[in-house]
């Protein structure tokens, strides 16, 4: 890829990340609300949420954690947690609304994952799994916290697409597309994705024993 | 802070990490037994609750981990968790003293956390997390492995009081008080608040969805 | 030990582990399969069974993440975890296969965790205890993700032959025993003894609080 676009990607990067960091925070305190947490409870979800996939990718690449620095992130996560905290109580959220935050959370965090791998010069099946566990990861941590089976192994396509989006990106990549222009489509492709799998309920074959 | 009182703290924190992985590994066993766990499901409890939550603090901040190099802080967790197994089958323990172990880990391992944070050169927002994640982490990693909804969402209190007695200490060194007053007088307040937050049962506002 | 042994068995550690991996991964395949994963779940169980013990070795010891550099790992995992997908639906698997793959993975783990972490410069408690993370850590990873109580704290000495194996093999390098041979001999001892503490259902004495 050409130097003037990875910079322009880096750069793009701590925005995407902080979107990212929200989307995820939110899909977070609304899922701890529905085990009716206390708030402190729903600041630590959020943070759990929206921080953890990318602290778990920054510890096994041995990157300084990427929230240690600048605690911009962890100020995004916090407001959104009580801004949801406080909303949630005036306004009436839909069930199904914690979807479009979290699908834009896995979309965002799935491509900066990848490229944060593939700049750090691990493999690209090692860097488009660093996509899945970044985006995927933080929807994990929540469900574990809220002891339930993470929705990620049961839900429609919910790592899935991260998966394919994250290798479309690296594909692209490697096809000299320009790096902004690949990270954009192949995120949307997985925002879309991840939507319509909901929709119409697409789902992977299942494990069958033989009997 | 001047640095002999940096270097008197750095000293006392060698012997207030063991005494909070003591407390720390007493309450994971306890835990454990409630669970009928073997000897050996009891010391790892006790290894995970008592080392858990200063590992993540370390691997996050890149530091090397406490109990490396060291095999104190093992072997402290060790002989707690045997200590205890036997205890329990001579003396009746009564419930809710678990609380009391529990309790002070929390309250060393906050101020601890939050000490090593800030030496490491993170930003306020940040260091006092860190003190909470140090404090609270282990009871977290202790309920996940008993395959129980964290203490910590729900208790009294729980990582309120070590949030804000991080966020005091901090408060105290940056006006300049003597840091290992600061320790003490900020450890003893969460030590004090989580113990009259479950007498009192005071709780934050849960999450409540409009409807 | 020798320089000349330590080199057969640095060399040796390669191939070790890739089996390891492989073991691991298809009993956490079958036990995502119990649950009625998808593809793509299962594919997720067996990374984090087969890579999650070696993960957080080497995140505690802050040595590069074994799988980051070289995809094979990697590759081995997520093979293993297709084939047995594809297996399970053409040929009866009975329940209780699961438990050769595990204990093999148990075995190869422990050595190779306690060789990794002695290399490290650890003391040996440390070293043994990492042997035991690396050799039962995985399995723990796959019952939290499966939203269970791990088994290795109530399946007959599963971690307990873990540990005591490690300490065997850190006993005998110690006194001068051929490294190869050590590891050979503990590894063994810690497959056959799992196996025979299932079949005569050997426990220790559980946690038992006096009334």
């Amino acid at each position: 890829m050409t130097l003037n676009a990875t910079e322009t990607l880096l750069e793009s990067l701590y925005w995407i990340t902080i979107l990212a960091v929200i989307g995820s925070s939110i899909s977070g305190v609304l899922k701890g609300g529905f085990k009716k947490m206390d708030l402190f409870g729903v600041m630590m979800i959020a943070i759990a949420t929206g921080l953890g996939g990318g602290s778990l990718r920054d510890m096994l690449l041995d990157r300084e954690v990427f929230w240690i620095r600048d605690q911009i992130f962890f100020i995004a996560s916090l407001t959104s947690a009580i801004f949801i905290f406080i909303l949630a109580r005036l306004v009436a959220i839909p069930h199904r609304f914690f979807l479009i935050p979290d699908a834009a959370g896995l979309a965002t965090f799935s491509i900066a994952g990848t490229f944060v791998s593939l700049m750090f010069g691990t493999p690209w099946l090692v860097a488009s799994f660093m996509g899945v566990m970044t985006g995927a990861m933080g929807g994990i941590f929540r469900d574990i916290l809220c002891n339930e089976m993470p929705v990620v192994f049961q839900s429609p396509l919910y790592a899935t697409v991260s998966w394919l989006g994250s290798l479309l990106f690296i594909l692209m990549i490697y096809s000299q597309v320009d790096v902004t222009a690949a990270a954009v489509f192949a995120g949307t492709a997985i925002f879309i994705s991840r939507l319509l799998a909901i929709k119409y309920n697409v789902t992977l074959p299942r494990f069958r024993f033989k009997t």
